[in-house]
């Protein structure tokens, strides 16, 4: 065994080797027979294990499947004692109520678990399927081997989040996991099952002394989680004097991110991990302590342990939250069989950056921008827009929504004078002009998604203005798929910077982009005989942000809010009757605002968390909560 | 004590006067003595409960507390021994992630229960309310009497279902319930904690002898739930040999509806029963067997007994279905602070239905419905719709789209074409004509809905093309609320027929709008030269909707649909290619609506199972399942 430094770098070297091999099949060619043999010579019956952290389609067995045999396949070639796969990896996760509809897909489930068992060999590969038995689901691991299944492990704990409704379909045994070859299999959430616990499958398990834990997950990412499973599994494979492998998933399945990161420990320490956020065959051998640490973005594992602490420096998270959104929209677009995507180009931040996302996503060719302006728009952001779409190099148009705006104002006036012979209380100034604007524009988008095969339009709204409901419906609300509506707008204009330093080509987007005061320019602004600016009509987006941070990271409430000091209000003097004002506009737009967040298009849960329907619920109708609190004095007025 | 016919007479005249003095009290007057004299003189100390089916609004905690104090005040004027509100009453139920953001919820109601306890002397009052204690949340019942709260109540069971999230936030309590006066208190799903339960309250609750159960609820409305409560109460009243009231809630909150039907059991017989789906106080006396029944459409409790079988015959599920729906309406409306909607008149069945439906339960003069003629649209449509609107009597206007769609297509032309030459696939044949049409009419109800007060435009899709993806993504699909997204068209039909009979104004809706066959209107079919027929594009609808019967009630899965044989099959004769062509295209356009499905307007679930996101979830990237499932020669294939 070779120690230290000598170690590390052969390691690198094998880990290496292994992704070219893994490269060139993927490519579909033949393994050049130099390459394996120099693999074999490291490998061969001397415990190494390949963790297959793979990202799977959700319900698509086959293709699925296909993924899974594939690695079988390499790691028997390559002599690996065991090839890991993630929770579920032959079905995807979650499954949600595909296993209430679809018995199907659960007896197709055993016919492919049980033709990829006919492929192994020498190599134990673990595979995570759906086990129906006795008319009950498990979320279960097969455990393949010697062409057979030789066992199965059941899931023992129940996760309750909000990622699954596992608690639906499934059934959680507390029948003790099987050890195979000194193997003690967990599944997910069955690593937090704590001295609290009144099953503990671990403990369990440890009473037949394994050589080697392994947990195959399908943890979906959330900062805070990530810290947990951290300290949880390096502790484990302490207290049990045993290396532990965790496998975990990658992938975006609509808003969920599943982030990778799998990793080995042994007596505490982090031996090896997989990157973030992408597929990847890593090596390690558990036994001699060997594997390679992908490296975090620098500063973001001491931020994560740190208290949270509000700030607009976001540059620890960026580069991870660029990588989420790059997943999220590949995913989303490749799962569902789309390619293109058509959007509007307004010279805005918020476009901007959802078109250099889709450009690295999706391609520049895939990507059309198109500037469409009215009477308001001005020429700066016409020619900010060309600018950015010609520094990216996706397609460019124009289409003037002038003379759809007239005809439409047209028919808009001749139907309101009839309307309001009934109607008598017409408002004197309405939204309607602003609106007609917007949804003018996503019409003509939604036309090029008709008229291009496998294109969809792009909703480009972010989380600060979906909080206040600042955006249009059937305006810049739509679209098929909403690449930043979980990025506030402060951390956009830091994203905008950071794109402009990290990305491939420099400087991409215009600094005049970045320079300008954000507002949808659908309105003149009478003060000021400009087009609105959106923190005019709404608060300054610093101080906006930071209440939904707080909201959000520290479950912070009105009160709390008004008596805590902002970051904003140490660097600007304002008054406690402007601090009420906003958060008083924040509350009241937020609770008009539930309607929008119904009807949002699909987005990737980014944030520790969100206004997404999968994270956060709360009912249309429950618009008439007193945020601010009552006095008993109230009380007892109202109710004598 | 008076027994018999003459006994249910008495009954039926106090319940009379109870609801005219509830009426006088809630128009603000003052009840006349005499009739609280003759209410006394009956309910004076003779063991007398009224049950508050009451509505209430989530997290609204002022209008609860006073709609029940003004109960409790009426209670103690007419001398009650009781008065029993639902599960959660001072809250609102379901109130999901509410508990998570907002502890001033669970603080105020606090507060607010302290003083309702101050307004109780004689009468005892239980009042569902979060209990929190010691850091966690009950889901309690206070025991308010003589100006106290006498004790607590907690909730045992936790239920899982797709109506509430209350495991997230809640704690259920195994400690025994109290008994109070007599009274055995449980909450909602406690009544089904059964001989597998490993804790049973009622059995706990039921050695302390009480001489009254009463449970206390906030049950959605399924029709099988309902048979099983039905049945499980009668049952229980029979077992502890004593009497059992159960007091469930009533009312719309966004997508769930709560039924009502609060009832007293004695012996395994229903003794009482309050309304379905609407507000009312119902007097009972438990100890000596006397209440009203309310009796519910004819033949649907035989019906919910009935093994279910597929039928076009609706007929005993229309009263309710059109109670169901105008509470809804009325609900949503009320509940956000809305009064008028707007909606496109095309002289088709479902816009016709929306707009019966919101003349009743909003009022038609609160009510614009616009034909917006285009090119494809028949004169028939045309006047058909104006028919309708007459009928009604509700506001009607024509706003010809013919200029917006001339200008728009020019727009898309210029545009369509720059755009081929870069992505040169264009389609040969498009769906933008036909959207355009839809989103230009969409785009006028939105611009009503800017431009007049608290008026928002209605979505008229139905259940049956909502499954087919057959509507426009900001046309017909979008609005602030969805009247009959859970409707199929089959039924729709019926309900046409039921309301030209029953509703008091007869045959409102013209005979040739229920005769003609559906279709968009929104192009011309090339084979007959007229607009396009929708079972031309789909497939006839009396086997589309026994599709979607059989997979929301039995569960059916392709194979199991392809077996079956049809209505539709019994009735024509049709080929296995057909029924295949037809299955097919059904998976596969459902296959592509899940993303439709996801940002579909607000509606109430009405049907045992629907496509709404509270009850049925599947993400979007699951596209890929395969209905049909595999052969084991194709794994074996796919895998080699």
């Amino acid at each position: 065994m070779i120690h230290g430094k000598d170690r590390e770098i052969i390691m690198k070297e094998l880990q290496e080797l292994i992704e070219y091999a893994d490269n060139t099949l993927k490519n579909g060619e033949d393994l050049p027979s130099e390459i394996k043999n120099s693999i074999l010579n490291c490998t061969k019956n001397n415990g190494f294990a390949g963790i297959a952290q793979i990202n799977t389609k959700i319900g698509d067995l086959e293709y699925n499947a296909k993924k899974i045999a594939k690695y079988i396949k390499f790691a028997e070639n390559i002599g690996l004692e065991s090839v890991i796969f993630p929770e579920l990896a032959l079905t995807g996760f979650p499954l949600e109520d595909i296993l209430q509809r679809y018995k199907v897909v659960v007896e197709d489930n055993v016919k492919w678990i049980e033709g990829l068992a006919k492929l192994t060999h020498n190599t134990i590969a673990l595979v995570g399927f759906i086990e129906p038995y006795e008319g009950k689901y498990y979320n279960s691991i097969g455990i393949l081997h010697k062409g057979k299944i030789q066992g199965i492990v059941r899931k023992s704990i129940c996760p309750q989040n909000p990622a699954s409704n596992d608690y639906k379909y499934q059934e959680f045994s507390k029948n003790r996991g099987t050890v195979y070859n000194g193997y003690a299999i967990t599944i997910g959430e069955d690593i937090f099952a704590d001295n609290n616990s009144d099953y503990r499958p671990l403990d369990e398990l440890s009473k037949e002394n394994p050589k080697l834990y392994i947990n195959c997950s399908a943890f979906y990412s959330k900062t805070n989680r990530e810290l947990l499973k951290n300290n949880t599994i390096a502790e484990l494979s302490k207290k049990y004097n045993t290396p532990f492998i965790y496998v975990n998933q990658i992938g975006a399945n609509d808003n969920i991110l599943f982030e990778g990161l799998s990793s080995l420990y042994s007596d505490g320490n982090l031996i090896s991990r997989a990157k973030y956020a992408e597929e990847q065959f890593l090596l390690v051998n558990p036994y001699k302590n060997e594997g390679v640490i992908y490296p975090l973005p620098q500063g973001f594992e001491k931020e994560i342990a740190d208290k949270p602490e509000f700030s607009l420096d976001y540059k620890n998270e960026l580069e991870r939250t660029y990588k989420a959104l790059i997943l999220g929209i590949k995913d989303y677009f490749g799962k569902c069989g789309f390619k293109r995507a058509v959007l509007g180009l307004s010279g805005g931040l918020d476009s901007t950056i959802c078109a250099v996302l889709l450009a690295d996503a999706i391609g520049k060719e895939n990507v059309i921008g198109i500037s469409m302006p009215s009477h308001i728009t001005s020429k700066e952001s016409k020619s900010d827009a060309e600018q950015l779409a010609n520094n990216l190099g996706i397609n460019f148009f124009e289409a003037p929504i002038r003379s759809i705006i007239d005809t439409t104002s047209e028919t808009f006036s001749n139907l309101f004078n009839q309307a309001q012979t009934k109607w008598t209380d017409r408002y004197k100034k309405s939204f309607t002009p602003d609106n007609i604007q917007a949804r003018s524009r996503a019409m003509i988008l939604w036309g090029v998604s008709n008229e291009f095969p496998s294109c969809i339009p792009i909703a480009t709204s972010d989380k600060s203005e979906a909080y206040m409901g600042y955006a249009t419906i059937n305006g810049d609300m739509s679209g098929g798929f909403a690449p930043i509506a979980d990025i506030t707008k402060t951390k956009l204009f830091a994203l905008a910077r950071w794109l402009n330093k990290n990305r491939k080509e420099k400087n991409v987007i215009p600094e005049s982009i970045i320079l300008k005061r954000p507002g949808a320019e659908l309105a003149i602004n009478p003060k000021t005989g400009k087009a609105l600016i959106a923190e005019d009509a709404l608060m300054p987006y610093d101080f906006l942000d930071e209440i939904i941070w707080r909201i959000e990271n520290l479950n912070q409430e009105y009160n709390e809010l008004l008596n805590t000091e902002f970051v904003y209000e140490k660097n600007n003097n304002i008054s406690r009757e402007q601090k009420i004002e906003w958060l008083d506009k924040f509350y009241n737009r937020m609770s008009k605002a539930f309607y929008k967040w119904s009807i949002s298009a699909p987005s990737l849960m980014i944030e520790e968390h969100s206004i997404n329907s999968r994270d956060y619920n709360q009912l249309i109708t429950s618009c008439g909560i007193n945020y601010k609190g009552t006095t008993n004095e109230h009380i007892i007025k109202s109710l004598s």
